[in-house]
């Protein structure tokens, strides 16, 4: 007998892509423009949407991606805002089953943007089509800048790149010219913008990136 | 015809735990002492390691992991230290198998430690036992006091816990008692170390929890 050799990485993508694909023909016939916003734990993903939301003028949903805890739902949820949690109990990134499954559970979809929080994780989201129109990478000073070097992949595929937590610059050693030139080695077309929440440095100019995208 | 249901998480772990088993009885033959160190991207593991390296009075080897590139095993080297370096090509963790397969290409075992530097991911090395004698995690100030409740896993499989980037607590917004809440409600026993590599606080009491703990 044969052994049956399974492809599974290529099995999951493929389901994945399926659902993906419903995900952004149920949002694009809504006119509702997703962004899939992708980090390490503690970049400041949820701070950077938080000070996004603060400046957009259209109504936005939330939904929150992460391992355990509805930490950050709360935290926008308490400025106001629409937030959905997902727990993915243990998996390292969401998937377009689980954006599927929970926005079968929201009654009113006029709601303009949607942002997806993803689990805080730079390798394994990458591969991950959720149906979204942009993926957005965010890297933060403190991390270092070498990051582009080491997981190349998920800045290859970044549509524009947040590098936050610029008010730090000054109090470590980071060469801004170093991690630009491990982005361009690997993505020659995606903005990179500098913000910081804490000064509001660049938040205006990513603000302005995402209404120029808009659907 | 009945469903074939493959449990490939439990067999994957499995077969990593086989190898684990034959890495540890190499090592402890050997009086080496292995510590498996993991961490987000950029919480400054090869930073500490190297810190510890100046002030350890030992052979000591480093393995680093990452997805690409051979920055770390550099920086190692270039500091008069022995380092391998392991690239993943995409794998978001270390596997037992690949710390047994780069040991068998080593030919000269005198070294009294081995530092094992995972792949920077706070989610996906957790459940995967390498064959050390001791797990560390580093969390570092600018990621946030909130991530043993959204990443609880890794924290709960940690021997010690080192939070870096102490320097920085008063730049942010952070609350040490809150983290240390978080540790507790998953890991009762581990101690925690707060440290600096700039400013150096708190390596050597770090490093002197290393020396108590050799074979």
């Amino acid at each position: 007998m044969k052994p049956i050799i399974i492809k599974i990485n290529k099995d999951i993508l493929f389901k994945n892509n399926l659902n993906a694909q419903e995900v952004r023909q149920f949002l694009t016939t809504r006119g509702i423009t997703a962004f899939n916003i992708m980090a390490s734990p503690g970049a400041g993903k949820t701070s950077l949407i938080l000070s996004a939301l603060k400046l957009i003028n259209h109504r936005v949903l939330v939904i929150e991606g992460d391992i355990a805890s509805s930490i950050d739902t709360h935290k926008i949820k308490e400025c106001g805002f629409e937030a959905l949690q997902i727990n993915t109990g243990g998996s390292c990134h969401l998937t377009a089953f689980m954006i599927k499954n929970i926005l079968s559970e929201v009654k009113d979809h006029t709601y303009k943007l949607l942002f997806i929080e993803n689990v805080g994780n730079l390798v394994c989201p990458a591969p991950y089509d959720l149906g979204e129109s942009y993926k957005i990478v965010i890297s933060s000073v403190p991390e270092g800048d070498d990051k582009p070097y080491k997981y190349p992949k998920i800045f290859s595929v970044a549509d524009v790149i947040v590098l936050n937590k610029i008010d730090l610059i000054n109090s470590i050693d980071y060469n801004y010219e170093y991690f630009e030139k491990g982005i361009r080695a690997v993505n020659i077309r995606a903005p990179i913008f500098k913000t910081s929440c804490k000064t509001g440095e660049g938040l205006q100019e990513w603000v302005n990136w995402i209404y120029s995208n808009l659907n």
